[in-house]
């Protein structure tokens, strides 16, 4: 296993001005690890219920998602439901049922603890410690969180802050976490506690990559269709952390590259309701969306 | 002259989270023609009262631009006042005092009918109008425009696009201006009606070219320090039509090479009060400026 990713397999419901769908499968291990696997030998380590439908267990197999580490316990499977308005920006959340997430206690199977890369999807920071406790050594720890953690789980946050390498997080985190109003000072604040890098998810104004030498914009592409975007931050860093296992190591330019092409999968994920727009995405879709993506950014100075 | 601007020159008054100006130099023809002058012979077309101060008349004189146009008559000066929160995208207009702007008729100067470039700033679109009918077949016609003249003078604003070749607006306006939610179509449904070109300025989160061949994005440049957003995106489009009259002809890479440009004015612009970012800046800052950008956006594939 070269990518082992740890976060939430869940059913989403989810409404838009246009369409509903209900117990479609989401979380963050879901669609970050879909992303990666065309580009890495990729594991996941999350928790379902004995609800949770075989045909999701075989979509993720299917896509070459290694699921040794999948628990499945009684009860049932961690549920989000929410409502995006004509604006897809404009998302709330109706509810969320932990279920069989309450009491998930993370477990690394054998070759879970050797991969090289691993992602921290978001989860309590506390259990993101248990896995940092099982991993042996990983070349590179990237982790996400959310305002949920920041604002109620702060000490367990600030414990997972200087173990990881990347922190992967919306622009209002970075205000969040930092304290500060302006995002490139708090981005900076955050590398002072420990990543090397902060990357600030900005949704459809692109993403931001803060280290202490350099700093990267990059727009998002201009899509003529977005659908749903749930899941568009976990497929970007997905297709983000894929595309750094092809990397020799994590420089400033192996960064940028991977901040690309994470933007690039995040497209393919908001055109369709959940999971289908990176399943259905192929080597050559990719491809032809990064030349897209090069021609629409290009400035001939 | 080689560019003419058209708009407003008015006496802002600003309030941020740590400071406060009154009766500070402003209004759309101001930022753009201090914006545009170190790379055109520029000049404006607007009306102040008599209230208007010989300073604020000494500093666009200074900065070299064309005030022939700048007509002066009894009363006050258009005066515009508003706050900024803790985010400076948070913006509320406190007061707007039309004043002698109320009744301004454009009358242009005869060297200002013959400039090639115009820039028809956010004014009533039955004023933008007539000033299209006093020029001499410019090679280029540049127009803003807001959501008030949108909503409550559309019949005006519809006569004037089909005579202009590029509408800078930003991305409210062009949603509210199309009736589409999605940015890419709603700026694409404006094309049909006559601009060859729709650039979308986000402010913070950069710009975007819509043309019937193609799309471009340009992100902003991030910024440690935020001081007064007021005039960014009449510094831009300054900015943006300052380069262009340095270019040969109006193709997208021109367009391209122009948005950069103005992004990275109106950089300037945002980190002091009123205008003292534009006028301060040299054409060595500017360079500066463009290198860092370049480093910023740049992927090495």
């Amino acid at each position: 296993m070269n990518l082992l990713v740890v976060g939430s397999v869940a059913l989403d419901s989810v409404r838009t001005p246009r369409a509903e769908v209900i117990d479609e499968l989401g979380g963050s291990a879901t669609y970050a690890s879909l992303a990666a696997s065309s580009l890495a030998d990729t594991g996941i380590v999350a928790v379902v219920g004995s609800d949770f439908p075989g045909s999701s267990r075989d979509l993720l197999y299917n896509a070459a998602v290694d699921l040794e580490g999948l628990e499945s316990v009684e009860g049932e499977t961690f549920r989000w439901s929410g409502v995006y308005g004509e604006d897809p920006n404009d998302r709330s959340t109706l509810d969320t049922q932990l279920n069989v997430f309450a009491d998930f206690e993370p477990k690394l199977p054998a070759r879970c603890r050797d991969a090289p890369y691993l992602f921290l999807g978001n989860i309590h920071p506390a259990l993101q410690t248990r896995v940092l406790d099982q991993v042996n050594a990983p070349k590179l720890v990237a982790c996400d969180t959310m305002n949920f953690w920041i604002e109620g789980e702060r000490e367990a946050l600030d414990r997972v802050l200087p173990r990881i390498d990347l922190l992967l997080v919306n622009d209002e985190e970075v205000k969040l976490l930092s304290g500060e109003t302006n995002l490139l000072i708090g981005a900076r604040a955050i590398l002072e506690v420990g990543p090397k890098a902060v990357v600030v998810k900005k949704g459809e104004h692109g993403a931001m990559l803060v280290t202490s030498e350099g700093l990267f914009v990059a727009p998002a592409l201009p899509l003529a269709s977005v659908i749903d975007p749930t899941g568009a931050g976990d497929s970007f860093a997905g297709g983000f952390m894929g595309r750094l296992t092809r990397e020799k190591g994590f420089d400033e330019e192996a960064l940028r590259r991977a901040i690309v092409w994470g933007t690039v999968t995040a497209s393919f994920c908001v055109e369709h309701f959940g999971v289908r727009g990176v399943v259905e995405m192929s080597d050559e879709d990719h491809a032809a969306r990064m030349a897209a993506y090069r021609e629409t950014t290009r400035v001939a100075y």
